[in-house]
């Protein structure tokens, strides 16, 4: 087990309306000292919901990806807003994007997107016990909703629009957890 | 089903030695115009690699990670270089991170981070039929190599080192396949 390095200098050497790039000089236990670079998010993390419409339905949003140029069909998410807590944003996020609210949340896990460069994190929640209730959101297109089953996991992970990490370990985790096996 | 938006200019905004920032304006079919932040990454993208040393046990990798300044337990990864292919990056990064070479070679899924803002793509590669190779790697501080048994990978989940949603994803997808249930 490796005694954690030293942090021995921050910089910020970039920032844009979205992203802070920061330059930090490590430390670690053997003498060895390195320069790297990680991406800093000013918000306090993100939420990617799993709507359950029944046990065996997942309700997933068709989307425009501005990083991949194009449709990718994945979970609900959004970052959390201040005085917010990750339930609050999750019903939220579930109302603006699939029009359902949700009586039951439980937190699944907390994930991170490339922890070597981002301290980014996502936790990931189920919602179940759905009731129709629409908010509006802050996207420019109507959001195409698309329910799917989860016994068609291995069709979905097929499809050339599903490939974000998040949504799949979320959905593996959930058929596991409503199939009772954890 | 929507009709693609039109990208109607884009701006490096920021650029450091990792990261290139961009901007860009897109204009939705319904008319609508606005414009994102996205991050571009100059490389080929990624592998991420599932060696299994028999059929049940994986070599995770405990590595010090900057984004989230903590070890993370996850599997080994790395950029493809130029002129490698997939597969040859994903060799060659469990070589130097994990000491052993793999016979045999699966593409299991490519996925993406945040597609939203990221072009980033991850090959996920399961290798298997391992043989004793070791690589030196450009890493300040040995990695420490820990093998896990699938049938305990909800107590990894719920260990707190254990963040990555590739890892999670691609452990999950291999358990699934190596269970013949795909």
């Amino acid at each position: 087990m490796s005694r954690k390095p030293v942090i021995t200098r921050t910089e910020t050497i970039a920032r844009t309306r979205l992203f802070r790039i920061e330059q930090v000089g490590l430390r670690f236990a053997n003498g060895c000292e390195v320069n790297y670079e990680r991406l800093r998010s000013a918000s306090s993390g993100a939420v990617l919901v799993v709507p359950m419409l029944d046990d065996s339905t997942v309700l997933l949003i068709r989307e425009y990806a501005a990083g991949v140029e194009r449709y990718e069909l994945a979970l609900p998410k959004g970052l959390i807003e201040e005085g917010e807590s990750p339930f609050e944003a999750a019903n939220r996020e579930i109302m603006e994007e699939v029009g359902y609210g949700a009586r039951k949340l439980t937190h699944l896990k907390s994930v991170t997107l490339a922890p070597g460069y981002f301290s980014h994190a996502t936790h990931l929640v189920l919602a179940q016990e759905l009731y129709p209730e629409r908010r509006p959101g802050d996207e420019p297109e109507a959001i195409e909703v698309v329910p799917w089953s989860l016994d068609r996991l291995t069709e979905l992970f097929e499809h050339e629009e599903c490939t974000e990490a998040r949504s799949i370990a979320a959905l593996l985790l959930v058929r596991e957890l409503l199939a009772g096996r954890r």
